[in-house]
């Protein structure tokens, strides 16, 4: 048996500002951040399991001491009797009553209760020599439904509908995993498209994109309708009609302007429109899909947990859900997100970019290849191409595809250079 | 011209789990908390503005750290020109980009924001001599309105029909004014009804709220529907018919069992039920509300934000508001959320207790009967008899109404011996 024997927090920061990386409507100048958290254990295999909260800059700190807030509650514990049930170990930290209180299930703490259960996804991964996805992959219909909190989904989904998704899923796992160890997952990509690029850099970075092989780019919108219309136009004559073009508002409207904005795009065929308003404003989602509709509504970046998730579904609100490895609680909650989108027939597309959300999250989408809806049709992972090389397996890209990862662990390792070098605070141990 | 010179924040803690004191069916053991601010300025008038975010114990921490990140915003500015525009100070916080990625309007964060937003009220209350309620009802209708973002909420309520609410409410402010002072505002409390409980100390304490002059008391449930029926039998008998009693399961169950639960419990006369489930789920209140017609539901001590709010009245899913002083950012939003309740025509019963919510919150309703509603009818604020020796100027009771505060600012000071007897842990300046 061993135990958690040290829960070292960092709050590390990339000062990605400085090149307007990752701007749009409303996030000028990000500087990609981590509140960063390595569980050690008295094992003598060595492994360590890593997770963190991803932020913008300002605030890291905060987040910071909530991830190491959560983890201090399993310090010293068996590190068995934590991985042996995840399902267990997730539903203590979310019901934790006073860090409750701080959400519930909302917000910082709720982002660091994630960081921890990834963490602990981590380790497991590790222990168990294998990738992530792999790993959920190798779990029963029963194991599966046991990682899930059903507590607000059972007036829209129960256990028995969850293990009858799972067992649905069972025939042909082996043969969808060994077609994303050859080909990989779509992939779609947001980096020739934020805001504060010239036209210029836009259509090379366009260029590039499709040369590359991918075949869904993404612009951000919603400064100044007159500049949006001039970028689409120009990128809809550079990529051509075959290529997707996704914009992304990022929350920055109202319900009745969004619906007005959209119809002034949607000349140049939109993939999606994605954050039309606030991530909290569900009746809204609703009412602006209808008024734009056939033009689909992606949202799920700052959408909180699953009852939110599951509130847009039955609203009919979004067409595409994107679920973020390091928004909700974790793997566990992700979960339940990805069984809600099958329940409902919604194609999942994950947030990703920032700092390590592309390591992390094609671990959820691939196993929700093999194991949940079985499809990749009409599914792509966000992919922005920053930072990848701050990470122990970064991302690998080839042909507007990502490349299975294959090294154990969730993917959300930092190298120790990277953990060194752009530390803001102080390591606490 | 003074300056902001000072930002000191303490981490606060009661050790309120020792009698189990609001203990409920989601809080077993609550130390209730304060994550503490208080802004000093280099003016000669020797005046702090001084704010909190309440907590239930653990986490208490990472709020402090969040209210510290958030206030020192302001550190070394300039007073009057935060406070002579109370309303873009507001949005300056709500709208920092890199705070908003850990919200966004949700959480601790959001509650920081909520303890520096209302520590300027407390200071600016202060500075006019004033009780807030006060200030707050000699403002006028178009001052009133600038307090306000209307950000997500245009297709609900806009800036004019805002300022016409506020302009009907014009004529009378005077009377109403002088009605509060001669008789207070009515209250209910929930004092007798803890979870935690003997049958005997709940009698007791019920027979002693009818005494005092309170006409409704409120009992926790949701943990053994066998003990709530006996409880709630035994608490009906003892007050009688003519005694309002409200039940408050705090979010314990899925919507199917709420309202199972809740007509099981319909033959004692409910006032109201509160907080059914997730407070997220505005879709599971309006089914439950549905449901169980014609018990009213109401809940709010946990809606995060006023597009939460917004939604719950489009939906018609609650008949009751419950504001509260500290979970949104401060005054402002919840002059948002009354305004949104005035409009929707559902009446507003605050959310207190705790550290401090019963100081803080009655000068909103307070102000809602003068400015905003301009009637108390049906209407009570929530009092829990813990606590209050601890404020600089605590609420006082009289026959069941809550006494209008006279003190100059917005109720929020803590004694100074109780910030040093209960610091948890360090001052930070």
């Amino acid at each position: 048996m061993s135990h958690i024997t040290a829960v070292e927090t960092a709050d590390i920061r990339f000062p990605t500002s400085r090149s307007l990386d990752g701007s749009d409507a409303m996030n000028l100048d990000p500087d990609y951040s981590a509140a960063y958290l390595r569980l050690a254990t008295d094992a003598d295999d060595g492994l360590a399991g890593d997770g963190f909260v991803f932020t913008i800059g300002r605030g890291n700190n905060i987040a910071t001491e909530a991830v190491q807030t959560v983890a201090e509650m399993i310090r010293g514990e068996s590190v068995e009797s934590l991985l042996d049930d995840m399902g267990a170990t997730y539903r203590r930290f979310v019901y934790d009553s006073h860090l409750r209180w701080l959400g519930p299930e909302k917000g910082v703490v709720h982002m660091a209760i994630g960081a921890v259960v990834n963490a602990l996804w981590d380790l497991k991964a590790k222990r168990a020599g294998l990738p992530l996805w792999q790993l959920l992959s190798s779990l029963s219909p029963t194991e599966l439904v046991g990682l899930v909190d059903f507590r607000y989904l059972s007036d829209a989904l129960t256990p028995d509908e969850a293990l009858e998704i799972f067992e649905k899923a069972l025939p042909g796992r082996r043969e969808r995993v060994n077609h994303l160890l050859d080909t990989g997952y779509p992939a779609y990509t947001t980096t020739p498209g934020w805001l504060g690029y010239s036209d210029e850099k836009m259509v090379r970075l366009s260029q590039e994109a499709v040369a590359a092989g991918f075949t869904q780019i993404k612009l951000k919108v919603g400064d100044s309708l007159a500049d949006d219309i001039r970028r689409l136009k120009l990128a809809r004559e550079t990529v051509g009609a075959e290529i997707k073009i996704a914009v992304d508002a990022n929350q920055r409207w109202d319900v009745p302007e969004a619906i007005e904005w959209i119809r002034a795009l949607q000349p140049y065929d939109l993939a999606w429109v994605e954050e039309p308003t606030s991530p909290d404003d569900l009746l809204g989602h609703q009412t602006i899909r209808e008024a734009i509709a056939p033009v689909p509504v992606a949202t799920g970046e700052h959408i909180a947990n699953r009852v939110m998730f599951k509130q847009l579904l039955q609203l009919g609100a979004i067409d595409v859900m994107q679920i973020d490895a390091a928004r909700v609680a974790g793997v566990n909650e992700n979960i339940a997100n990805l069984l809600l989108a099958a329940k409902f027939g919604v194609r999942v597309c994950p947030h990703a970019g920032g700092v390590g959300l592309c390591e992390a999250v094609q671990h959820l989408s691939m196993f929700d290849y093999v194991a949940v809806s079985q499809t990749t049709d009409d599914r792509v992972i966000e992919y922005v191409d920053h930072l990848h090389e701050h990470f122990a397996d970064p991302v690998r890209i080839a042909d507007g595809n990502y490349l299975a990862p294959t090294f154990p662990g969730a993917g959300t390792e930092m190298t120790l250079e990277a953990q060194h070098q752009f530390r803001f605070g102080g390591l606490s141990a």
